[in-house]
């Protein structure tokens, strides 16, 4: 598999990205094609003693932040190491791409160079997320603050495919609506409808999912309008994180529980490696005719190549193929 | 102070309301009023060895449960606890009412009973939630799915003064809007409306929040639609449930672990003390003519006993005038 790495996009570009692009060939095997500035890579690569081998390089100049309005992918930055990355996925020189670089930009660049898979009418960002009975999947996650019924049920048959294909065995998965109550009347009418289409979707629907619910992990898929989707996953994380602070308080009082937290260091440790969402690998965009991924902006090296190990199954799973195949089937008339 | 409370509602009912009454009456001095089975209540307290100094009882025989549809509350249960405790409330035989049963139910019947405070378009729900700089209030928690965007300035003012005036010491609370980014621009055209006149509104309004900085507790009332609202409180429920599920996990483990739990025992029983919401006494109908106060469904005695409490603080706040006199200034054309 050749996986495009956007290599300046996240708060430890480039050089978590360089390592993690590394790690992965060195893993995994993959080809893996960085696009940014061509020159300052081969300097960072020699001064950190790090190996090119297995990687290719795709010049860019420019970089978009986080901090630009991702519209200007489109116009200023078209050259960015990520308009750059997506256009060579759009021309087919890479099975897939990751960028932990801004979400916005890569949701609009996706749309722009690489398209929408044919009768998808929005891209969904999907994330993967830790349950106490397995990952779940949720989506979306913030690419639609407003969404449509209709919209909502294309999201259930791209987050099946995605959950049962990339991250199963091909199992159906079982899909639920993120909503205010379990009864089929509850929320409001977009909520209401999607119900409705879902039920007659013939996916493997379980109905209303309470927030509350969602951390078990006993629903494979949760689907979402994008407003609430992004509070669920962004309320799940600081919440996480608050308790985490926390019980580091009540961990550092005194000698004493200093040592009970020298104990459990290593239940802890592989608690907080189940509770790190980056080990899941990023969230795919759903609804792209190729694969995207975007890692966390936080990503590390070992976020990087759990990333690129996600794109290159992503890319090999057929995916991408058979949500082309179920949207064909059911197209959205409106679109 | 006079508190009326549902004796039938929620899960532990009758006993532990029974319990928290009386705790109430020991510790604060209120006098409660119990509405339910008065046999049957003075049955359990013979029993169980209650007193019923400064408890009066007020004959209910019907309940309405958790599984019936609220709106029965007006029709065949019109003579539930909930239903004659809330019409005690409007005649003033009480100061402020508490019911741990249905909040939909307790929504529909306060409108209905005691009627909603002139110029508010609708009630909201309330919740003050944990965060690590102190408490915060997050309304509409679930009361209306939809929401124009002068609701969400109605529900801002209700919590700015409800905030200040009975969890606080009159200080304006800092006000902000859950949204899926900081930018004024962001979320769906609801929120980038209620932003601007959040902004017009003399509030002290701080911007929009992301979930994710909401437990900080930085901002002292968030404000959200009640659709996105409950999903986020119950995210936080949900989360925290599994990771204290999964830290008792890793204290479990062997002898060692748990020796190790016993060493920070204090420290654990005085986080989940932290994290207890029902610590907080309940969560406010804001926007009603008097001081309603849904517990949690879950509470036990320690629990009805700080509703009663924050009941009464609610009572005596001023509160309610205070939201009657800015609603009046400000009052929503549409209404």
């Amino acid at each position: 598999m050749r996986i495009i790495v956007d290599a300046f996009g996240g708060d430890h570009a480039p050089l978590e990205i360089l390592k993690g692009a590394a790690l992965a060939v060195a893993e995994y095997g993959h080809t893996v094609i960085l696009t940014g500035d061509e020159a300052a890579l081969r300097r960072l690569a020699e001064e950190q003693h790090i190996s090119l081998d297995g990687i290719e390089l795709a010049d860019a100049k420019d970089v978009i932040t986080m901090e630009e309005d991702p519209r200007s992918i489109l116009r200023e930055h078209r050259e960015c190491s990520m308009a750059v990355g997506l256009d060579l996925l759009s021309k087919k020189k890479g099975d897939a791409m990751v960028s932990a670089g801004s979400t916005g930009a890569l949701l609009i660049g996706s749309t722009f160079f690489v398209k929408r898979i044919k009768g998808v009418s929005r891209a969904a960002l999907a994330m993967i997320l830790p349950g106490d009975n397995g990952p779940f999947l949720l989506t979306d996650v913030g690419a639609n603050a407003e969404c449509r019924p209709e919209m909502l049920l294309q999201f259930a048959q791209m987050g099946n495919i995605y959950m049962s294909k990339v991250m199963g065995d091909g199992t159906p998965s079982t899909v639920g609506l993120l909503n205010i109550g379990t009864e089929e009347t509850k929320g409001d009418p977009t909520h209401v409808e999607a119900f409705q289409l879902l039920k007659e979707s013939g996916l493997n629907f379980v109905g209303n999912v309470e927030a509350r619910e969602m951390p078990t992990g006993n629903v494979n898929v949760v689907i979402a309008d994008g407003f609430s989707g992004n509070v669920a996953l962004k309320t799940m994380e600081g919440t996480a994180q608050m308790i985490m602070r926390n019980v580091k308080r009540v961990f550092m009082k005194s000698w004493y529980t200093k040592l009970a937290a020298l104990m459990i260091k290593g239940g802890l440790k592989s608690l907080k490696k189940k509770m790190d969402i980056t080990e899941y690998g990023g969230a795919p965009l759903l609804g792209i005719a190729a694969p995207v991924i975007k890692a966390h902006g936080n990503s590390n090296a070992n976020a990087i190549k759990n990333a690129i190990r996600v794109a290159a199954d992503f890319a090999a799973s057929g995916a991408i193929d058979a949500i082309t195949a179920v949207v064909k089937e059911t197209k959205d008339p409106t679109v």
